[in-house]
């Protein structure tokens, strides 16, 4: 299988088949070793502060932990193709996980649409870093992330 | 109002007034600015690994800020009652807010029920930290957490 | 005193009467609100790991750490000058302090020179939020680091 | 060569041969898988902030460092010790090293002398997470840590 249908096949099933995400309404919508994005949209069940409406900073971290885990598993996936069967790489993708996860919250989470980007800062065959930003659609700074991740 | 009334009026709204508390099924089951606790269970909604079955990790991160920031909240209002109208403590409540979260992954997100717990490692007028735990109904340890907060 | 002045004369104070940033080698080279900058060069006794010959891991925190207190320091002075008395400024300065520190360690510390940059992600009149990245004279990047400061 | 005696040494060299443990006056006082302990007495080279006399973060950041490295190192030794021949064990410990570290500081750092404890909280094969306290002497906490290290 060529790397961008194995790429596209991981990105459609993270899309389809994570619950968390879909109750969030999160979507991966770029999933590359290079940047990784994941979007989502103002809903009422997001929200932590009623009297300000602003979103939980449950809804942020979520959001910023999907995009660095998309943009470390793209990244491994993309090294792996062509090396190493598609199961192998599924059985090294579904061993992946946060080790540890910090966010800074910089402005209060309000916005329509919320973008996160994600590149990684530091990559290895154990651990990878990365590093994580999310704006609303008005290009609104809320929050910055760091997240270390075990490779598979 | 007596202290304890207003307390538990707060806990009582946070309980039933914060969308994304409820969408994940999260309860403030003790609200006191010695510790915290908040507690959950198992939903299939929540899970962030469809093969292995475990947690999401945005969930862990939601309930340990959500117990860091009850045990901020309790602190303060329970330094401020009987000092301050219920209004102005609920103004100072509703501006409360995280700075900061970092979450360590320790375990797998497994089990039927899960409990966090918070207390207070630095208070302050300006700011306060607190430390969380995340168990399960087991007693087995899955996360840590430590999160700076804004004192409204 | 112009606010150039008073700036000038902090970064003076801070440059030769901190015992450890003196120990170290550490010199504040930019003293602004807007960026903030701390160099330093190699020497030996800053080795952590012998066998590989690379700075200890302490001195890259002590340096982002001394950065991030530079910007938040002088973004403090900047915004009082005239409005406040030398001394009101230099006590509140003296309240500055670290509340919590992130630091990710991306490439072994070695080189002959360091530099460390910092901005502000967050400010407040309580709490401010600093990043920070250390590279050495060839551009590599070593190190990120946060800072939440608690504003004096 | 017997593990107590391979663990003897290999802290024996960490005290003696690292030199920014001895620039600042650490000692590792207790080094195994279980607990590790640091050690160091105040001196006025490593005050950060003269007014106030109080350590710089950067010395408390180091002692926590180093600590938690110890108790990471000396599990890796006492888990291979027997199994493998002491060059490979030192090979895999200098290879070592600090992917991230937080500390959040409680109290300012007043005393005669400073005790660091760490303990392992996340073990494994590629990565290690310790937890780190320091108190002074009168048993005031100071600070708490926590590191994420890559184990060699």
């Amino acid at each position: 299988m060529p790397t961008t249908e194995l790429v596209a096949q991981i990105s459609n099933y993270m899309n389809s088949q994570v619950p968390f995400q879909q109750l969030l309404g999160l979507e991966i919508t770029q999933f590359s070793g290079q940047q990784s994005e994941v979007r989502f949209r103002w809903k009422n069940e997001l929200i932590g502060n009623m009297p300000q409406r602003i979103l939980h900073g449950g809804v942020t971290s979520t959001a910023l932990d999907t995009a660095g885990g998309a943009v470390v598993i793209a990244s491994l996936v993309e090294r792996l193709a062509g090396k190493a069967s598609v199961e192998e790489i599924m059985q090294k993708v579904a061993k992946c996980g946060t080790i540890d996860l910090r966010v800074d919250y910089l402005r209060p989470g309000r916005g329509e649409e919320f973008i996160c980007t994600a590149t990684i800062i530091r990559s290895g065959n154990k651990v990878a870093v990365a590093r994580m930003e999310m704006h609303n659609e008005e290009g609104e700074h809320i929050a910055f992330g760091t997240g270390t991740y075990l490779v598979g």
